[in-house]
């Protein structure tokens, strides 16, 4: 695997590079004015097509605390899309004025065709001589996991050995595969033992579910899939809960609904569910979540539940990543 | 009174601490660079439901001119809603990478609700570990009040004993309240002749008047309502006019409209009324303002009128607020 | 001519003055660090009516490495418009705040009343003590020509009696007049043989025409008008090609594609126009650029283009335009 210029997937990473990510992500935690201004004079530009809240807040309280510049676009004030310019004439010239450009783009962005977001992301990084960070396509939320695996790091000490479990929710409309995609990538390439939950027609991604398999074997650990809560769930060290949409009736949310109501009731997470964990057990999600209906409020806000300090974490990853792909 | 971590309303801090505010925007305005970069390093949440122009651009630059870093949050581009996350969630996380969160919500943002906006704005001071600013709810506006006082003492070299009329003015659609209550509770606050001038039905929430007499009783100042022009301007030091709705269609701008359309005419503010007032009192208003509709251009550009210094001075109180907020 | 506080037309400057933006400009590019930060402490003020990618991250970069805080301010999060708020207020307000503010008003913006756009940006100078920086309105992008020159210069070494080609292209919808009437002015001005080229009814204004003339002989260069490719093309040194609307039809874009559409084959811009040409030519457009519509991807991708560098060019133009306005 070659050094990348961009950070797309973490799959497209070597380990030793997350690893060296999470490193600095800890160093900066525990030092917040070490790194001041170390990137003073740089600028990153900022794209997103879709809304965003830790992502974007995050990243420029970063940048600046770095000394660098944040642009935030928003699609609504530019000229980016599929009509008035090319992919490549935007990104070569965003190239010209900055040092990175992070980028976010949904599915309903791309009208839902399937993997357009991340094609889209990866004709940004073909033209632009500076680095692309992925800020959530519709395939990868490399961010997140990398911010998952911090956390799980910082409150576990350790990650390999560990079980995790991947677990869907219901959530009234199908969201994306970004975010389960990206930890069971991640969880996998940690040799953690990694359990897939989820209901019937909610399977994920034929090619996610082969690298993962291919991860595990290289990381050590295991994976496996299950559609029953309580096995799943069972001595649990980590639950990380997400709803996502059934690939069969993607982009189509009204057909889609027949497949997930059945699961409105069981599947929303509830507190009594984590008795099945270990009682040092952690419970994560990315957030937003529609309390009372992805989770009851008893788990998220329980002694389990460490979203908040997830959600801070952003902060501290993306400082690093930041720092990695542009220091001199 | 306990010593306050938000700024939501000016009722909630001491006197003292108000007077504190008033004198360091006055020594920031005469010391330009004196607290340059005082607030290196830190960062501040601007998160906006509603359009801005005189809030959203005096924090800018007064943030930058501390040295801080702002980020401007359209909710347009956000998660933040009623819906998608929960505002203790919003709040939680948002302290985590900030040092201050500014909010404006206004009655439409939140359909309407009476005290909604204001609601909201506890709910976001009551989970954050950061100081919550008001940049206008639906009920308060205390950077505006803090700067009308700051400009009145200005121009007058003192507050108390001044005579102050607070003149409701026509516009084609209901207003908000928040003006008209913040200069309220801050004028009756500082010991001044306060007459609160406007026609039938258009009388300010109950609990506000008797907050406002509370004052004017703790302060020395005297307290009247008027519903006759002249009477009211009579002998003013200070004209301070503003539209606002009548509470008894608060929500029904069709029906609200049939009350305010008698008072098209009279209750446009003309240059004439100024005759009645002081021959040096000042003319106020907190823009934006339709000319010719609300007041009459000879007002508004006349010898009396300092809208655009008392607009100036937006800049200096909210730059003295963010650094006895964020001080170390 | 007086010294001129704004930056609305480049016709506006002493010719003197823009040969000083050129020179510092080249100086900026080739040191980088050499005014880094020299406008610390300002901040510039940045208005938009309509989207933008290039002028608005090249400034946003620009003012950051000059030590600045821009503010991105679209209509869509402010009051500034019509009704809400007078020009005169707005403008006099901004200006108690920033030490520059930039507009950006498009024709749709200001409902394609003809040269409304621009009697708004002057109506903001009349008002403003502090510049006003057209970010291109419904006449003038001054910012792009004076980095049209600046690139022709690079490229050439010399302006003077070069020619230049600025040729109509197609494009499916009528567009502004500011790009091609702004490089109209300032090739005549820089003394350059001027061909305009574009089919019948496709003329620019008469009143820029009648001041490229007189541009033309006080600057010793020539210029003609002509409607057929070929000969236009011939011998050129720069082909600047650009799409704009009728005049006939101004406003109406249903009724103007009538006149446009005879011309979708013959005048969407090919490689083999560039044979006509010198073996070294420049092909320019100020992007974006609907590929294979306005012009064919050989052309735009080809040996004689230089439309990135005249994009990345942008950024030194503009930061030099903030230095030679703000510094002390």
């Amino acid at each position: 695997m070659m050094e990348m210029k961009d950070f797309i997937t973490t799959q497209d990473w070597q380990k030793s590079k997350l690893d060296k990510l999470l490193e600095i992500a800890e160093d900066m935690k525990k030092n917040p004015l070490k790194y001041k201004n170390s990137l003073d004079g740089k600028s990153i530009c900022m794209f997103f097509y879709n809304p965003s809240t830790r992502t974007r807040n995050s990243t420029q309280v970063a940048a600046y605390q770095l000394g660098m510049h944040p642009t935030f676009n928003s699609i609504k004030d530019s000229w980016i899309g599929y009509q008035s310019e090319s992919i490549k004439d935007t990104s070569v010239v965003l190239a010209r004025y900055y040092d990175a450009i992070g980028i976010r783009i949904f599915p309903n962005a791309v009208n839902y065709i399937y993997k357009e977001g991340n094609r889209i992301l990866r004709e940004f990084a073909r033209w632009s001589d500076v680095p692309i960070v992925n800020f959530e396509d519709d395939q990868y939320h490399p961010l997140q996991a990398l911010t998952d695996i911090f956390t799980i790091k910082e409150k576990k000490h350790q990650v390999e050995g560990k079980k995790i479990v991947i677990s869907w929710a219901y959530h009234p409309k199908p969201l994306p595969y970004s975010v389960p995609n990206s930890i069971l990538l991640m969880s996998t390439r940690y040799g953690m033992d990694v359990t897939l939950a989820h209901p019937e027609h909610y399977d994920l991604d034929d090619d996610i579910i082969n690298v993962a398999k291919k991860n595990t074997k290289d990381s050590g650990g295991s994976f496996q899939i299950s559609n029953n809560i309580k096995d799943a769930y069972s001595d649990a060290d980590v639950v990380y809960i997400k709803s996502w949409g059934a690939k069969k009736h993607y982009g189509d949310a009204k057909k889609e609904k027949k497949l997930r109501l059945p699961y409105r009731d069981n599947w929303r997470i509830k507190a009594e569910y984590l008795d099945y964990t270990r009682p040092d057990s952690l419970f994560m999600h990315c957030l937003p979540i529609r309390r009372n209906v992805v989770a009851d409020d008893d788990a998220i806000d329980g002694s389990h539940s460490v979203v908040y300090d997830q959600a801070e974490n952003r902060l501290y990853t993306v400082k690093a990543l930041l720092y990695e792909l542009l220091k001199e």
